[in-house]
């Protein structure tokens, strides 16, 4: 490639960065705000989270036109080649984990008229606390295209699937002792399996880090602890 | 581009074609053992469901690898370059089905020794056969680049949306009815999200052969009817 080429390449490269930046921040807030709204049973919040969804869906197309516009016309290779389908990967993730950001928000519209069982929301609230964790551990793994911090993130899933586990028990018990209790914890099963799947997204994001700055693809099977109600594995 | 580069070009299209009609195969396989699966209580071809997977992982990343490759080598323009993007897309998606099933398989794993609840599975047949039958129909219609097909699957999911509606509300009741269902009907609401993501997925599958077929974009916004229950949108 000439000099000039190099530099448009490098400024391609630069942009997609960007743009995957700007999604990853969207994303943490639309998480934080889904469950604030969630515990907090406040519509107009949850309401934000829907709109803000859009945002999201653009850039990934955005980003993805891009990153297959830089590949038809530079010809990256090897680790250039790598950059722009991180950034495919990446994108499609993070506008996943905003759909299910989206969807609790769209349950806490749902829930207002709802019995409500408080103590049921502390579980999920310990889910979300470690989805966060994980996501913006695996945004920063990406920024410094730091391999053996994607790895930390990728084990790490595991501690959430068991925190799945332990609400899963925890609605079914709310449910079995008062009928009222299941349709509020319904929802809020759903709920947890969307933070759990989000975990899933973060986990994706950590393997496609890992290749990137490794070259090498992660294995593919995790180390998982599945048990009862957890039927369900990635996103 | 030369006539060699042509007929290689041509070569690269028909092995992407061929091994998403692989993928499709598969994928409806997947989706109706699965089903027999948790209808029948048979946990051998449950897991065979769940063995299958993998191979549908492996496909998808070939041909996430062939599109890419053909991208940078060939630098193809507009409608061959839409093929290598929709071939990218609908592969993803196709693996997700696959992802989806093998969740539904898992479940049926699971139920073995639950209180069992058969009439709660007879809504979830008609969620699976109108899955099928939509996962079919936009099989067909990328197979011959039909867009009008494809419309017509993508206008149908809302009906697919209507039977789950339908599903959560009698899951409901049977829980409400009697707590000892409590367990046995979480699991079967589950498959029904399962399958409706399915539908989703299946949608999306089609607005690339809308994109593919026509060059435009498929409206961002679908013809939804979202009531009590179906929190969630897309897949």
């Amino acid at each position: 490639m000439s000099e000039h080429t190099v530099r448009a390449y490098d400024r391609d490269l630069e942009a997609l960065d960007r743009k995957i930046s700007e999604m990853g921040g969207i994303a943490e807030k639309m998480l934080s705000d889904a469950m604030d709204a969630l515990s907090t049973f406040d519509v107009a919040l949850a309401q934000q989270v829907v709109a803000t969804d859009q945002r999201l869906d653009v850039l990934q197309r955005e980003i993805e036109e891009a990153a297959i516009l830089t590949i038809a016309r530079r010809q990256p290779l090897a680790v250039d080649l790598r950059e722009c389908i991180a950034a495919i990967r990446i994108s499609g993730d993070l506008e996943r984990v905003g759909d299910l950001a989206k969807n609790i928000a769209r349950r806490a519209t749902e829930l207002v008229d709802e019995a409500r069982t408080l103590r049921a929301i502390i579980g999920l609230k310990s889910m979300h606390d470690l989805a966060a964790l994980q996501l913006k551990e695996v945004l920063d793994a990406y920024a410094q295209r730091d391999a053996e911090r994607a790895r930390a993130v990728w084990l790490n899933d595991a501690d959430l699937d068991a925190l799945e586990d332990s609400v899963f028990r925890d609605l079914l018990t709310f449910m079995m002792e008062d009928p009222r209790n299941i349709s509020f914890c319904t929802h809020l099963l759903f709920c947890s399996k969307n933070l759990e799947r989000i975990g899933d997204h973060t986990t994706n994001i950590a393997e496609t880090v890992v290749y990137l700055a490794s070259g090498a693809p992660m294995p593919t099977d995790r180390p998982k602890t599945r048990s009862f109600g957890q039927a369900e594995e990635k996103p």
